[in-house]
């Protein structure tokens, strides 16, 4: 397992086709799937030569809060799928390696039992919670203000899921998750169901109605700052700024929403230039190599995301897998930070992309 | 049958090689059959995000009559060699959907008939007489008078057969229809001939001196207002809204024409362009999924047309099959302008393709 | 046999995988011989309506020379090697549908023959001589004085071949020529040897410090217009006008002579902006359907010349293949220029290209 | 063995699969070794005619030594690896050609020896010492003084391996060189260890933190002038210049470190901008044709390197394998030459490339 994409092949033999359908899946012909990644091979780098790179430095903060590298973990649902630990495996591996993972509205283990494991392992590694914008405005508060009792560092508000992507894989090996799933946020909510209605039920509970006056909102129930994920255009990215939104989070939902929806690393230069440093900007979607990650920042992200990537870790071998991702991934930057010349992430500049 | 492409290997394994050589040929190369499709795929969408989308409105009027959504089916000739209910089944399908056909001068059963069949299912349903430009006006004048008289809302002149174009696959698989097949609009003319001759007579109709002094008179001879079919540049566009056409429709002829032609997708903003307001400007030819309609309306088409994807529905399922596949049009179109942040139709702007 | 691709696919099987890679080959890595047929698709046609192209006329004039339709023979040597009949052939093919054919200094028969053939034919249609800049004045005043002589209407001095271009084809499967095979130009020479070595010899005669002093040699050893054949950029242009050049000859070789060289429907549009109208273009390399013919006149082309396809043409079935190969094209060319809104080739003009 | 192609074929099938992968290989996901080689075939050439070519020179002079043809031979690592002859057998091609070697850091012969074959062959021809900067000031300053006084024309440092690439192919299948394989320039040190042991302890000297203030001590203690390999940027290319380089390298290592890095080739331009004439500029990466060279020189090359095509050479037939493999490419060179118009490199301008 020497790169990522030895950890897809591994994770592609490992999990049932439903599963991996599930995982490798994007809305209609996946052409933004594919996409992400194309658009990184097709910029160049442009590396300095004969600064001092021997000791690299990594680190960078996110919403204050310090990560030793610049690489965390998207938010995904169900993570019991791909391995019984879950959550837990995940947490605990971005946490051992001082960086951020991002826990899902719909994840297996509640919020408090993951930021529980994140104190275990490292109380220094922040945690967001990730929040599908609910119609009942109650859960959502009740959510929000638990992740604040938790100790999590930020709401992330996904917000390119008006509708539910249509993704062709599902339609032909449709996910039918064990009866004993639990959606671990809502085990206090009084709902009697078998699995798969439950999951379809708080699927619906997605608000399209959810719009900019919410995140006002938002910002009146939690002093936590909010992080906006799915911007794609700089208009959007002034409008958050205006709303107070704290950070932008570049993401096409890895192709899974909105088939030809721009690839990320091209729309990150406008949302950087719109943000105008009132807000950070983050980017996931399509990175698979530390060179991904170094031209992301190169055009402005504080950090990138990896959301299948993680999961493949994670079906491979648990917190072990997820750990090695991102350690691949790190090193790999760091290589790569050292053979462009730049010994901190703050010497990666915009004129290292061509 | 979960979308358009299922819709292509099902008409492919149920017609003829005759038939479908017919149907997907092209001229020569077939370079504008695949870079019409292929255009649309190289533009990136930009979706806004945190609009209200739970309801969405995909109406449009087109010549002031409404249409549920804005996908319409393109004119097709012979449409029993495709399902024996031929044009009869293809009009009650979008009649019940409330959108749009436009009705072929060469269709199997007669203008009166598809009238009859559309005012049986929906009197508001509007038809378009699809006129090719016989030689012999005072045909033409009794088309357009009985197309007036049938309801029809307006006559879509196709500009683009000055000569047929030179579908090889035909050469190698000639179209060789069943003896007993009938030219609907034709059953009044002295002609007794064979099937064959008479369709090579007929065709042979079509008038390449026909020119823009025609229009004038065609405007002359009905209140019907004028659609040309098959503008690609915006010189023509402003020539003909200078003849007091109504509606511009972009449209290579889905490649059958002229091999080389520009895709429709590219072509369509310099028409758009020089319309400037006074023409309604549509498109057809390589619509494959609902983004490609957004893609087209965010470049300012009004509505699209479609002409294979109809006649794989029709050949798969007869009416049911048509509705089907424009079903699954216009609920992708709502899906990707719920993920772009429109609510309605008018709230698809230029800004939401790069 | 319904384009030129079947007749290149009857071509290969009928040749020997000698000859078919003589014919077919190219310099080094073919890069020329691919982008020069590339390069035409990737030009889109931007077609007129509504005129009248009823009678289309394909009529050019070439030299002050009338030639029926714009497409012609590019000088090719060795003919016999395709067929018994070799230029003979050819150019009652050539003459009988009124065009012109180049015929190449290395013909099988001598330029006389070639001409009695075309008199004999169509005494109206044109015939050049293609000559090679050969080391001795003298036989090249020869050769030009006895084309002058035979009613040759112009000198088409091929100037792309100082050195041979290496085609790695040939010395896999080197060309070996028939025994008995005679270059008919050089009859009189007094040269006595196999044919092999022949050939060898009258090659290794092409002189490559033939220059731009040499044309002015030319044009006063003779009344016949100059054509230079092998022009790409700008500035060569523009210096052949100044040395009184009357035709401008955009040609590659087939890319058989410096691969990379820009695929001549690229280069055309410097090349007639630089001639500025005081001389005549035209191109060959890279043409196989209407369409392309189409292009290079908006570009700017008088004709165009065929040379690979010819020879298809001719190794398939003689006089009646190169003719219908011609036909082929022209007939093409009718068509296109019809579905682009031009009733004769002065209406051909440059927004007919994007 | 007609073109480069057949040596690298040659060499593969010659080699073991644990050899070919250490010279095929690249970094990462070898998009840069394939780009290098990609982007020469995406220039055009603009050739020009009617020029006396007839002879050619195809001379250069690299930091004012004259090479017979402006092709050298870059540094390559433990040449015995693919030869018994080694850098031996390389020089002995190189000077008898005319041409520069330039001898690696981690050769297996001695810079003297190395020094001496070629004394033997022709005195004339340069050799280059190529410098990794390595740890202990002290064995580099060693080191290039014995290059000074065994008569090496120029130190060219390696300035692309701050860290070493990771090329996937070695981890797995690991390079592991016979146990009696010694490092020619490094058998006065004190070290006792086993091969592969001495080998990763060098490589480990290759030093991180050598900075431009080194470039500065290298030539304070040289009077050799100083060439920096590995620059692809046009401000570090006038940083070098104000150093006081002599000679600018355009290099990615061909693809070996940094994947993703700019094609050579297209990095030339803002080199030769930047040095404005104050160092020369030389490239490698991706050379496998004359056109090649002649591109290069075009944009501003003065001499270009092959790396792997040498060691193809060496592999198949040692000295004799070197010699044809730069013959080709001279030979190749002066026929693009020719066929350009160009008599002398001086001719070779930047308007040859589109």
């Amino acid at each position: 397992m020497i790169n990522l994409w030895d950890y897809e092949a591994a994770a592609k033999s490992n999990l049932t086709e439903m599963l991996w359908n599930f995982y490798a899946g994007g809305a209609w012909d996946e052409v933004t799937v594919r996409e992400n990644v194309a658009a990184f091979a097709q910029l160049y780098l442009r590396p300095h030569v004969l600064n001092n790179v021997e000791q690299r430095n990594l680190q960078v903060t996110v919403l204050s809060r310090p990560l030793r590298f610049p690489v965390a973990v998207s938010p995904t649902a169900f993570q019991r799928l791909a391995h019984p630990n879950g959550e837990l495996a995940t947490v605990r591996a971005a946490a051992s390696l001082g960086t951020l993972m991002a826990a899902s509205t719909f994840s297996n283990n509640s919020l408090e039992e993951i930021a529980a494991a994140r104190d275990a392992v490292n109380k220094l590694a922040p945690l967001w919670f990730q929040l599908y914008p609910l119609r009942d405005r109650g859960w959502v508060r009740t959510l929000v203000q638990r992740a604040q009792s938790a100790g999590y560092a930020a709401i992330c508000v996904t917000v390119d899921t008006a509708v539910s992507g249509r993704r062709e894989r599902d339609l032909h090996t449709p996910l039918t998750p064990p009866a004993d799933m639990v959606l671990g946020n809502f085990s206090d909510f009084p709902l009697k169901m078998d699995t798969h209605s439950l999951i379809q039920h708080v699927t619906n509970q997605v608000d399209p109605s959810f719009g900019w006056q919410d995140i006002r909102w938002l910002r009146s129930i939690t002093s936590l700052p909010i992080v906006l994920k799915g911007i794609l255009r700089g208009d959007d990215a002034a409008k958050a700024v205006d709303h107070g939104v704290a950070g932008l989070f570049v993401s096409n939902h890895g192709g899974r929403q909105l088939d030809g929806a721009i690839p990320t690393i091209r729309a990150l230069p406008e949302v950087v230039a719109a943000a105008k440093g009132y807000a950070e900007v983050y980017l996931d979607s399509g990175i698979r190599r530390g060179t991904d990650v170094l031209k992301a920042l190169a055009l402005g992200a504080r950090c990138v995301f990896i959301g299948r990537p993680a999961v493949w870790g994670l079906s491979v071998d648990g917190e072990a897998g997820v750990r090695h991702v991102l350690e691949l991934l790190g090193h790999e930057l760091s290589l790569a930070m050292a053979l462009c010349g730049c010994a901190s992430v703050a010497e990666i500049d915009r004129s290292l992309v061509a």
